[in-house]
């Protein structure tokens, strides 16, 4: 498994062909989108190329989002992929493709994939669970149901980003000192974090009350992107007992451009951990469905490359104790049922050493020194994601912007 | 102060004119309407009447959501109203309004009156926290920040229904005793609840990252519903620890039809309870903010009319410590913006005494027998709010339906 390289272009090899939205200067209304090395294929110039596959909607490239497309059978993205597979392999320069459906990279400008109705962000790590856990108690401690369910709150949609979306450190209230000993204050943010994550994106949307076990949800999910789910820790911290996370992650969550579909991935499928107890019958799956994903955050000082940044995380999505589509089994069991373009995230994806924690939170221990503190003002996150041989999510990357006063 | 009546005629009398969205057997398509006492008015048939308000789009009514319609200047909904009063005051039989413009309410169908593409539900009274957490633990006290700021949590919108869709008991993992010391068991909801609930629909949408303050909030509510957040207390005690509830909300949402605009309440202000800190510059208000809202809850027996039903609960939206114009602040402090239509609603509105308890959760005590269980399958839970004088919200109702097993 070699490692990705710097601009990507190794991510996006014949065995990916992802999809996003992107506009140019001279196309600004924006629409759908591929993506083959270092360039980008509008598909609504494809038209003629794709008008024998059943059950694709004629002008459905041209909208603003993938969810048109996502709604549609499984079998419909698979053609898609496979001819534009095909015609790639005709021919690797792309001179024989469409007239004006071609455009390189860096000329290109992402939009968020898809529409989302809900954002469910969970807690799948045990790793990530207990290392957050040491940091805060000192004890290494799980919460009671995560061995038993996916734990997981409603995340705001409002405040999803594209990648390269800058983030503005928000202010609020928080203990001054340590929580629940100290003065509650109101100004700028003083723990700025980054959670490392992985998105899975609903395609075939499952109608209220209808259930689905973990086994068969993978059919629902049309793909998968990365997630940076940026954490204002002093804000949370004082805000999340009883009723979870608000504002402390809402300043904004940076979503990378390209939905890596379900058939790109399943050529890395790998074990799930070892379960510690008998899961509820609607979570029950074959215990091979993890997935094979290598992350990496890398954090960059203000005004330097992300090839200049610090490592701060390697992990890897099959270290998680649940998978997305046990998560999407265990939200539909509740009744609410999930529509095209909601997003299910997995939380922190860390691993239990100090080159694996998935946020700087983790790196905390009370009465010592951490190896570096919360994000400063002017740091770049970039987060990257890479299965192998051609197949990767590219980056998502934010720089932190600092707080404006209450008035500005 | 009369009392609401059956039928609630008295709730839509001429200083009301609240907006909705409907259809009818020969109008399939859902459109804006408004009432006034039994009759439902469709506004897409009052284009001549409308044509000389400026900034009032054409075919803002013929839409199937009141969305476009909230997203404009207040002067324009105060205009719509204004000319709609003066057309009711005019000739109060109606006969003199656009042809085809009048049908009889129970010949309507109402929908959700708004698209939410985000929802928060807030616990904003100091007796229901309290009245909860004597339930739980036999001793009052509120979250460590509840009387800093107003504590939320982000809300699921798919499962947002129109009052009358009935709610299905949701199945799911719970402790099957004391939480924590017992075994966790899979399977239906045991302890099913309503929450007595207001909410605000935003109009006038707030861009990221601008920020507005309590006292200036109101102008971007469009108007206010009733909320019935449904509650399964056994799985949200499992799952909310530490990112609070999930499934245990997902089941269904109720909303009433009828949004009642800020004109229509603002006869209706009162002081605000006395604070017990001070509070943060982004908070700050009049004090006499608060909305006089008499909010109700009657449970019925299966196959029984409302009129036959028990009270379960009298209290009043101005009893709540903070408004939602303290809470929209709030929100909008983390940067996340509002977008039109996003709902925040006020979490159980409850007094202290018995007959004021917003939920049934605030009637258990520890080795004590509560007047009355958890919901029962056909129990039709029935919350009605009334401001005075022809300004109500009517009704907000739904059925419980037994649970289904996984399979079914």
């Amino acid at each position: 498994m070699s490692s990705p390289q710097p601009g990507y272009t190794s991510h996006f090899g014949i065995g990916n062909i992802p999809f996003g939205v992107a506009s140019t200067a001279s196309r600004l209304h924006p629409s759908c989108v591929s993506r083959f090395q270092d360039s980008v294929l509008f598909l609504d110039k494809f038209d003629a190329v794709f008008k024998d596959i059943d059950e694709l909607p004629q002008g459905v490239f041209s909208r603003t989002s993938l969810n048109a497309f996502t709604a549609l059978p499984r079998s419909v993205h698979q053609a898609v992929r496979q001819r534009l597979q095909a015609l790639i392999r005709e021919d690797e320069s792309l001179r024989s493709l469409p007239a004006g459906s071609v455009e390189k990279v860096d000329v290109v400008t992402m939009h968020l994939p898809v529409e989302v109705g809900d954002f469910t962000d969970f807690s799948l790590s045990a790793d990530h669970v207990q290392n957050a856990s040491e940091a805060m108690t000192g004890k290494r401690s799980a919460p009671p149901s995560f061995y038993h369910q996916p734990v997981g709150y409603a995340g705001r949609c409002s405040s999803l980003d594209i990648s390269g979306t800058p983030v503005e450190r928000p202010i609020g209230q928080y203990w001054e000192g340590k929580p629940g000993e100290s003065r509650i204050v109101f100004g700028p943010c003083k723990k700025m974090d980054f959670e490392l994550e992985l998105g899975a994106i609903i395609g075939k949307p499952l109608p209220r009350r209808e259930r689905v076990t973990a086994s068969q949800a993978d059919k629902h999910i049309f793909g998968y992107v990365l997630v940076n789910d940026w954490s204002a820790r002093d804000i949370q911290a004082l805000e999340m007992n009883p009723l979870g996370p608000l504002n402390g992650k809402n300043a904004g969550t940076t979503v990378s451009p390209w939905v890596v579909t379900q058939d790109a991935v399943n050529n890395f499928r790998a074990a799930s951990p070892p379960r510690l107890h008998d899961v509820a019958p609607y979570l029950r799956d074959s215990g091979n469905n993890a997935l094979s994903i290598e992350l990496q955050v890398i954090v960059t000082a203000p005004g330097s490359e992300a090839s200049e940044g610090a490592v701060s995380c390697k992990s890897n999505v099959s270290w998680m104790y649940w998978t997305l589509a046990q998560c999407l089994a265990h939200q539909a069991i509740g009744g609410c049922g999930l529509r095209t373009g909601d997003l299910l995230a997995t939380g922190t994806v860390s691993g239990q050493g100090d080159g694996e924690h998935g946020c700087l939170l983790e790196h905390m221990r009370v009465g010592q020194t951490p190896p570096r503190a919360y994000l400063e003002d002017g740091e770049t996150v970039t987060l990257t994601g890479y299965c192998g041989e051609g197949v990767g999510f590219g980056e998502c990357t934010a720089v932190l912007l600092p707080a404006r006063l209450l008035n500005n």
